[in-house]
């Protein structure tokens, strides 16, 4: 079975050394209820449910798959409700949701950490109590007292699971033009008619109810993203007592068979004339819905990172057993027909990359993750405000480029294994397969890319990135330690300046400049926000002793000098912009007729 | 079903315009017997085959794999017989096969691109026929007139097929210690012993008789790589007058279940006393396989190009139908809610970056390719000599970094179909999966780039590179057309030569430099090279009328501005060099311990 050890020596360097975790809690009315002694045991719970409940069914699950079994069932492989029992009864799904409806209101920060455990040792069966946190955000957020009343509690204990229902066959990142109808009943209630596509977790055999939040339109919404409404569509109607009652006439209709995360049921979900509720005011659906997803895009990232720390671990592991050549600089094992292939410069690199990316990440997610605490739980409105923004600017970041550098990552582990990298027996694969889609669903990273350059930098005139690039500076020149990642992280720093002014000015002229300029410009981003996070890590590490602090400097020094210099590569494509891309004819990509 | 449509005007355009294969067929004495009518010919009958035969088989053949019966018995999927034998009937196997004993003497410029559509079409069916390719390139080099006589020809018609048994559970790139044991047995035979791993088709139902081409080690033979021999090893023992004769101990144990070329069988190889006789003298079998493998890395590099080919045409057939949002431009479909994608910038960066790199690398694989044929066929020893060199260094590129950017290719593909890409039903993550493979066998990526490092460039002093920007440089200086490829890879030219300067000045003082660097040092001259291609192709293209030729330019236009910039990313990580990657002591690399 796969290796792992949960990185709990890293969440802690996270919590105390570079983010000072306790004195942040502390100094907040809040959160000054959570300290570093409940929070320890708390991710080291987890580190015994993710390793020895969650891990075991990871390859099984992939190798069953979930299974659409006829009749609108769908079954989950086998040991998944074991485990999904397990998780959901220690409260884990109510972690961080609110003490008044059952939550246990732990913050982002350290939500995020149980997240990665989970995502690391089982990327299908964390999606299912995943939509489901994700449901009580948008329940939290927009639903009424009473909605909240009714279903907020069964979904934190895990009794209930939640689904997001948006995409439909011919309406994916464009949801203006949604075609599911919600009729108004004249008594509150609406009768909704559709079919939802690629609905993560639309029906299983884990929970007892599936609660379905779906976006529809009512019959005189205006057209287009501002006639949208949201919808509370349970499976089971809930009775007053919160009792189930009938079954709602939502059902699904087969489930897709995918590439990776084969555990998780994807399902088509047909809606007729089922039963709901409004969310929220009429026609603010889609606001509803991205208040709980730019709070959830982080949480993808996270996917990434969970792939990535479990390739780096089993490919770490199967380097230092494979012997396989002789070290270049001199025999390590001559009583051995060959050295391990630790020993060689190359597989390092490819080690040190995923590594690298793991540690970068980790760090970017949390210091997101403390930026949502501080936007949530500050009573200071300005520093909520600032934080709000900061969030706004690196959620992209966060879900794109963390999951772009995990697919990369993943691969190189798997390289390191040779052929075993491509056996299913070895796992490696899977976990390529599996990490792929995050960098597709929940807002594909293109589209993440047009959030970053096009509403957050070109609609503000690069405000927020301003303000992020003056914090930058301002820590750097504020740095203790002596190490090339201060210069480094100036120099990313004055590379993006550059950049976004260049943006700014070119988008002017040429229309598409935003969207051929987008990815390109997120990656460059990326590569700083690695480089601030390098930063940070070497400053919390630089004055301590030991081989743990010391390794913090040295992976700085190799994310400095065989990760960072793509920046430039991205800068200087960002830089040739659209008008290469616009310059052909539709014809040109009609395929030749032989 | 998949869309393909054979590039035949590419093909073309890459014979006539580029590398006019018609004038250099006729001043070679070896080669006049080709014309460009019979190409065609050729040209369009695979076509036809690739599309109509071997397509269909594609998706299902995947879907349903390759399957161990047991008792040593391999299945293919359904049609995949019925397929292969059209395949072998037409003669395919033998295009290029040396006519005396039954090929048709076609040369490398030629199976090139037929080899190309099968890898399009059907990467785990171009195996079976590819390996016995392989086995004939081999048998042809070193074996016996009598083994020449009773193998050639029905490996030439698809009867029998051929294997390479290289690899063994513990033994992979490191063949030096192997173990499988070949014992004489006092009549010219050898009783084999051991077993093989990752044998491709090693045992299937497509043929008669298979022959195994095995790598062993006789009783008294010297360690290491020096000791060495290959053996023939048939399936059925072929008796003096042909037929076949007594079945052979040697069975496969079981398959491997892969993340891609499913159809492909992966075979687990027992030998226990199995018959075999020596191919080529005692102890240099590693050689003899080398010969081969050099002639056949650069079809593996076709591999990348035709499912990077089949990913570009679905994708942009998805691209041009799928409507989503609106163009940046103009509103272009008013009459439908949406405009089709292919109007969004960043889509066509992904399909362009597919198409350049697609087209680049079937102009790369056809230079090798002459390089290939003005070495086997020029009768001018110092020109064939030249060729020979040419080829060595190019080898580990056109393998290397041919699939690695198909690796990228392909996902950019399958993200322009977003959740659709990652859905089996579209084949695009197929696509992906069976790709992966091609940057794993026939000698790692990482393996490769030493190869180009250590031996190609470190060996004579970078004398071959020397050579070839000198040839770069004296085309560019030649060049009619005016476009910014001209001085884009005179720059880029320039940053290679620096770059081997570099590397060959710290490799006294760092031992394992050439390791530590390799990979980004193939990367930055596989982009050089590419800008090559693009030069050579805006050359052929640039005084001729009509929008493919006008493409051509634009295309350069955009390797230029969107591509080539990574390469400063590359030369900057290898001039950091591998101290970063060694600074670790072995137990960073050790799981932590929670």
């Amino acid at each position: 079975m796969a290796v792992y050890n949960p990185p709990l020596d890293e969440m802690r360097f996270m919590l105390n050394d570079v983010f000072d975790a306790p004195s942040f809690w502390q100094s907040n009315e809040k959160l000054n209820h959570v300290d570093m002694d409940t929070v320890n045991m708390v991710l080291e719970e987890m580190a015994k449910l993710s390793k020895n409940v969650l891990l075991p069914v990871n390859r099984s699950g992939d190798e069953e798959g979930a299974k659409y079994l006829g009749d609108g069932k769908v079954s989950t492989p086998e040991g998944f409700k074991e485990a999904y029992n397990q998780y959901a009864e220690a409260g884990w799904i109510g972690l961080g949701g609110d003490p008044e409806y059952g939550g246990q209101g732990f913050p982002k920060m350290v939500t995020m950490l149980t997240e990665e455990m989970v995502f690391t040792t089982n990327q299908s069966l964390a999606l299912y109590p995943n939509l489901t946190v994700g449901a009580t955000l948008c329940l939290l957020a927009s639903g009424s007292e009473e909605q909240k009343q009714t279903y907020l509690e069964k979904l934190y204990t895990g009794e209930w699971s939640g689904t997001m229902c948006l995409t439909e066959p011919h309406a994916g990142t464009d949801l203006g033009i949604i075609k599911t109808k919600a009729v108004p009943q004249g008594d509150g209630s609406y009768a909704i008619s559709g079919t939802k596509i690629f609905i993560t977790g639309g029906e299983h055999d884990l929970t007892d109810n599936i609660i379905h939040l779906v976006l529809a339109k009512t019959p005189d919404a205006p057209e287009g993203s501002k006639g949208i409404s949201l919808f509370v569509v349970p499976k089971f109607i809930v009775n007053d007592d919160g009792s189930l009652g009938e079954r709602n006439t939502v059902a699904a209709g087969s489930i897709e068979h995918k590439m990776g995360i084969k555990g998780s049921a994807t399902c088509v979900m047909n809606f007729d004339d089922a039963k709901g509720w409004m969310v929220g005011a009429e026609n603010t659906g889609l606001a509803s819905m991205f208040i709980m997803m730019n709070y959830e895009r982080v949480t993808m990232g996270l996917q990434g990172l969970g792939g990535t720390e479990l390739a780096y671990q089993n490919a770490a592991a199967y380097a230092l057993e494979r012997g396989q050549g002789r070290s270049d600089t001199q025999i390590q094992s001559p009583e051995k027909p060959a050295d391990s292939i630790i020993h060689h410069a190359d597989v390092r690199r490819m080690l040190l990359n995923a590594r690298a990316n793991a540690e970068a990440s980790r760090c970017f997610a949390m210091y997101v993750a403390k930026q949502l605490d501080e936007a949530k739980y500050s009573t200071d409105p300005e520093a909520a405000k600032a934080a709000a923004s900061r969030v706004a600017l690196l959620t992209p970041i966060a879900k794109a480029f963390l999951t772009d550098k995990a697919l990369e990552a993943t691969v190189d582990c798997q390289q390191v294994l040779g052929g075993h990298g491509s056996g299913r027996e070895w796992g490696m694969e899977q976990i390529v397969r599996d990490t792929r889609i995050a960098q597709i669903y929940e807002g594909a990273n293109g589209i993440q890319a047009l959030d970053l350059l096009g509403r957050k930098i070109a609609r503000n005139g690069g405000k927020y990135m301003e303000n992020f690039l003056a914090e930058i500076r301002e820590f750097i020149g504020g740095m203790q330690a002596e190490h090339g990642i201060k210069q480094a992280t100036l120099d990313a720093a004055d590379t993006i300046e550059t950049l976004t002014k260049t943006v700014l000015a070119n988008i002017g002229e040429r229309k598409s400049e935003i969207n051929g300029c987008a990815v390109d410009y997120l990656h460059a981003t990326g590569y700083l926000c690695y480089a601030f996070m390098f930063a940070m890590m070497v400053e919390a590490a630089h004055n301590k002793d030991g081989a743990f602090y010391a390794n913090k400097l040295k992976l700085a020094d190799f994310f400095v000098g065989r990760i960072l210099p793509r920046i430039h590569a991205h800068a200087e494509m960002v830089k040739t912009g659209s008008e290469p891309l616009m310059a052909f004819d539709l014809d040109y990509f009609t395929a030749e007729v032989s």
